[in-house]
């Protein structure tokens, strides 16, 4: 269902994440903003990590540093598609780095609450040094899109992403691989090249880790964020692993390397299995 | 300088750690505490995890449920022994889980901002699938003290920690490994068994890794902690890696084993080298 919504316009144009992240100044403090119903998933509520992006988005208005270098989220209810309120807070402005945070209220009640240093990631990148390298995969266009044919009304955030994968995933066929981890492409569907703020989004975009152990799927508790450099125009290669599942709670690493194989985003979230 | 402190009561007894993490709730809102000179690290500032550990301790008499078992905290300042004003929030309390957030204040500045979710580590332990495997360690008394006839004059956290490596760490001889994964065991001084409480306190007492990589330290920004199971008493079991070094940030990734190979906490920080 990937790659031909009319909302994109392919390459150099906007994909409805940068309109669907944004928000209003609001007289007598705090911001708004729609959530819109193009990021929704197997609930039907909005992906966790769209709102996280939504309200760092928010939180960055108000923060005068460009990128954000480490997140975390709190996601204390289920949104839903319409109309919320951000009341953000700049905690504390250091040398090199400034922390703010943000809430999220639909209808009065507080959704998301989100904590975030920024800091400016066009500066001082000497010293390199990773040892995490990433996932070896066939060239994008000698991989499948594991979501041809595959439909599920409800699930619109899979007309606003395209992945590329090896081999079919065996959990979409009903036999999960029982090996927790998961390699493939991704990208904005329409090919649009992902900037910083998209990355706390597409770290939880992909499908849950958890699936090829046969669970049926997870809500996501809290879900930390670090943002490691500005990415390269491109498809983004991704490896999500899971390792200990336990009294119903699990764990998912989500990191993300782009195009000239830096790593971008480095990201593990804390979740409730369903 | 390990093990002999007699401000520790040997095994079935308290520890400073339970002295030094408590709160008292403070008439007019909020609770006080004493941030107190048992924890200092290199920098002669109180040892991160520790006050993040005296903040959850704090939030946790606030909230009806027993366990932390996710963690954040963004440090804002350095904070020093001495008094500190705890300012605690009930966010929203779920079916199975209770979010908070606790401020911690020195002086009117605010030094450390955290929030967890709370739950009950003793329900259902059903449906454990751990992939991560403990480190492979000779039994702590085949190890060896790798800080017998180590002194550093201020740090005083290594009075209240017991460790055993396999081998002598080449960065303490300055003879870094460049290899920035360190396992080895770690206790309370005394034998004193660590609860849960503990845990996002232990996650950031080791050496930092970055050491093996001839960095001379950092400074924690971010502290992320899962913890995972109540630990069984006796040694724990560690394993600490960094991954990614850019910009003048590194990740380290921190997991805790107990004696009977379980794990209890898995956390990642985002730190700053100096």
């Amino acid at each position: 269902m990937s790659g031909t919504g009319t909302d994109v316009v392919t390459g150099t144009g906007r994909h409805p994440f940068d309109e669907d992240t944004r928000s209003q100044k609001r007289a007598g403090g705090g911001r708004t903003a729609t959530v819109t119903d193009r990021w929704t998933v197997l609930t039907g509520h909005p992906n966790g990590g769209y709102l996280l992006a939504l309200a760092v988005n928010a939180l960055r208005e108000e923060i005068t540093r460009p990128d954000p270098l480490v997140v975390s989220g709190f996601f204390l209810r289920p949104a839903d598609p319409g109309p919320a309120v951000l009341s953000t807070e700049a905690v504390r402005r250091g040398r090199r780095t400034t922390t703010g945070q943000v809430r999220l209220f639909q209808k009065g009640k507080e959704a998301l609450r989100a904590t975030a240093t920024f800091g400016d990631l066009s500066a001082n990148n000497e010293g390199t040094h990773s040892l995490a390298a990433p996932p070896e995969l066939p060239p994008p266009d000698e991989c499948l899109d594991p979501l041809a044919g595959f439909a599920l009304s409800g699930l619109s955030l899979l007309d606003r992403i395209e992945y590329r994968t090896p081999r079919r995933p065996g959990w979409l066929d009903g036999r999960p691989s029982k090996t927790p981890t998961m390699e493939f492409w991704m990208r904005l569907a329409g090919g649009y090249d992902a900037g910083v703020a998209a990355l706390p989004f597409l770290v939880d975009a992909g499908p849950p880790v958890a699936l090829e152990l046969g669970e049926a799927g997870s809500s996501t508790v809290e879900l930390t964020v670090h943002v490691r450099a500005r990415p390269a125009p491109g498809w983004l290669a991704c490896r999500a692993a899971t390792r200990n599942i336990s009294g119903g709670f699990h764990e998912e690493d989500f990191d993300i390397w782009d195009s000239t194989g830096t790593l971008v985003a480095q990201s593990r979230q804390f979740a409730m299995l369903w």
